[in-house]
């Protein structure tokens, strides 16, 4: 009898090309059959995009030796979205998501691409993990990440997760990593800060900058702290957005 | 002693010129002074991205009589950050989105525009809610809505939300209206079917199409529940994604 190699759907937000994406192929390719259907170009901070009121299109790509792989015009979601229907000829065993350039924990995991196709995974019933470097440079070292991400996503393909949950992994940049948190999302947010100049013909434009601000720095049991204490941290998220606890309170004011 | 008017802040992901955000408009000129912030074009399905790498342009429009708006190259999300950075001088007491043209309830809150800005708005701490019709139509009768739309947003202004927590409404198209069910968001997904087509050239394309699954038909609890059955849903919604339940679960496997 022969055993089927679990199958493992692979995107990412920072397009096709990413080094952090190429690091995530090579180490799934040692757990399973591996496909991979990413963005044709970078689309950091799509968040959940969907692509409705235009056709997307989908490339062979051969960037990577002895790997199906496909670039797609749309977003990450999309991605996910066309990999199932379209892509995949059996249910993926899992999908992860990554590595992105640049963290994901906290607040972002509302605006990350990352996250969003390792969400949609989830939605349709796939188990599913986004992996994040807390390091933004194209030229990030991911090699301190390679065990942990094998480690995760074996014990995840053994005991997979109920449905609606998901987990959302960043390593620090560090090498020296202390080892594995599980955590919550911090409270934290984004004090915006546009900058406003004038473009050659006088018109304004604004850039999008923003401190980041930690609204629990003093808690040690979420995932800012983990980082920012050389743990990886993985938060297990969830895309039931509802409020549980404010429930009863709407309901004696309305 | 003469009363500051509460500040309220609109935005929506249709665009500027959609016939739901001229009603919003004119119910909270009953309520308050506005201050309207939304895209120059539709951006549905947008989720919450966010512009990054390109420079966003804020142009005044007066296509509403005696109300501040301006239309915003961006985002849903960026929309409300460049609101609340550059154009509101006081922080608004209240931040709505919508009328959408189309359900958010049930899943679909993690893919929509409008509950995108309302999400940015109470990640900074602003009072936050997000209206939906269950009608795609650019021609969609908004009547029904009105009078429980003031009634909601003014209940929100006179007992404000705890931190973390939004209002997700959603109208049925019916104009008979049994009254507001204080719901949980129904779990549900698309199972995707993309239309593969040809273009001129040859070459494939893509359309999404999906079709809705209720995976909670029976129980009467949720948003998709109410708005099948004639009521106004309201969701109370967070943005810590943490799937807390799952915390412990995942300290014994790592």
């Amino acid at each position: 009898m022969t055993e089927t190699k679990p199958l493992i759907l692979i995107s990412n937000d920072d397009g096709i090309s990413a080094p952090g994406l190429r690091v995530l192929v090579e180490e799934m390719m040692t757990l399973g059959e591996v496909i991979v259907v990413a963005p044709d170009k970078p689309q950091s901070a799509m968040g959940h995009a969907i692509t409705v009121t235009a056709p997307l299109r989908l490339k062979r790509s051969y960037i990577f030796k002895d790997v199906v792989a496909y670039e797609c015009s749309g977003t990450p979601a999309d991605c996910v979205k066309l990999a199932l229907d379209k892509v995949c000829d059996r249910r993926p065993n899992i999908m992860v998501s990554g590595i992105n350039h640049g963290p994901n924990y906290s607040i972002n995991v509302i605006y990350s691409g990352t996250m969003s196709a390792a969400v949609e995974a989830a939605v349709d019933g796939v188990q599913a993990i986004g992996f994040s470097l807390c390091d933004y440079s194209n030229e990030a070292d991911f090699s301190h990440t390679r065990e942990y991400i094998r480690k995760i996503v074996s014990n995840i393909l053994e005991q997979p997760l109920p449905y609606g949950t998901l987990l959302n992994v960043n390593f620090p940049k560090t090498d020296t990593i202390k080892g594995i948190r599980i955590c919550r999302q911090a409270s934290a947010k984004y004090s915006e800060n546009f900058m406003q100049r004038e473009d050659p013909s006088g018109n304004t434009y604004y850039w999008m900058t923003g401190k980041f601000i930690n609204m629990e720095a003093d808690d040690n049991d979420t995932d800012l702290w983990a980082v920012d204490n050389d743990y990886i941290s993985i938060v297990p998220t969830k895309f039931d957005l509802t409020s549980h606890g404010v429930i009863q309170h709407l309901k004696l004011m309305f």
